[in-house]
């Protein structure tokens, strides 16, 4: 394990998807909170905030606009992080530069950053789709050299 | 290899991670269970079992509570266990006591047996956000770690 | 690290995870292809391309069979290929014989490439259920040796 924590690429792998995984995290409670302030529950259970009679609580058994946005987001973090951490710390074994390590993650970790506040915000296209494809092609890039290095079919 | 498969804490977490994945792929046939039971299925070739004439097949092209309630919460998996195993990983690299790596392992994936439950059989808030609570602290408090013994940005 | 890209089956692992991945990857631009040829989109930003008067972008803010039916696929992804991912790893970290390993990489592997294809192309089943089954029981099998090589509760 010491050889882990003594070596860079590693460390800079650990620190950015820590970031980057808690950020995807961070989409559970904003997800609470448009449920909370559009009154927009799935479950039934849910709907037992404050004496509610039963008429009230099904008017919150809806699906909100804001909701759907902030979930669609969550899943897209699912689809793109979960690849980045997999290949990212299967390219740290590679043993690549440093910089050229820091540059795929920052680039990875910001590429995310921008994607999030333009799904959130619904910023004109291509503002998501851009940080999207960014996302997409620095994990491409690592695992170009995963392939290239450690290859064993 | 062989100094990880010596490591107390990367044992540990080996163990628990690959539980708590089990208990996350579980949810799979779960829902295929309710698919059955409720004939609620998503796909026009899932309706062909037994000899069915075109019209009962579209009435199982339907959604189901059951079914819907089951995927929510394996969704709910896919969203908390995946960071669990990520920060988790990265957490045993930096070398905790034992005791406290165990507290942290065994606190999560109870609570995700907990969550799991309280969802499946709709019980009562807050059993369900109570888990779900507890569990984001655990990953926190182990990416807390992370960050403070590993960080390189 | 040096030892880790000396041992086979972690290069076979990564090799295989890689793969794997970088199919599931692919579900998202193929998700886009048809969003694009069936003029079917989840967001309102999503449906500037052209000029259009807003009755027409409105209409595309509609959800599609073919669409929804990719998304499946890719979802079923994510709660397969990452539970086989993380136990993967740890079923590589146990020493296990090289051919014993290669057998289910590529097992698993091959499963979920005739899954996708199976799913995509709407196949009879069981063509689709049996590819699902025969991954989920490599995973349990590498899961298994896990739990009993390198136990501590």
């Amino acid at each position: 394990m010491a050889d882990l924590m003594n070596n860079d690429v590693f460390l800079a792998f650990s620190t950015y998807a820590t970031i980057v995984v808690l950020k995807m995290m961070f989409m559970s409670p904003l997800t609470g909170y448009f449920r909370i302030t559009r009154k927009a529950f799935s479950n039934w259970e849910d709907t037992a905030m404050g004496k509610k009679n039963p008429e009230d609580r099904k008017k919150m058994l809806q699906t909100n606009p804001d909701v759907e946005r902030v979930r669609r987001c969550h899943q897209n973090d699912l689809e793109n992080i979960i690849p980045f951490v997999v290949i990212g710390l299967l390219y740290a074994f590679t043993g690549p530069d440093l910089s050229t390590a820091l540059l795929h993650f920052r680039v990875f970790v910001g590429s995310r950053f921008i994607h999030t506040v333009s799904y959130v915000l619904a910023l004109p296209q291509p503002s998501r789709g851009l940080s999207w494809v960014v996302g997409m092609i620095t994990t491409f890039s690592m695992a170009y050299r995963v392939l290239t290095t450690a290859l064993l079919l």
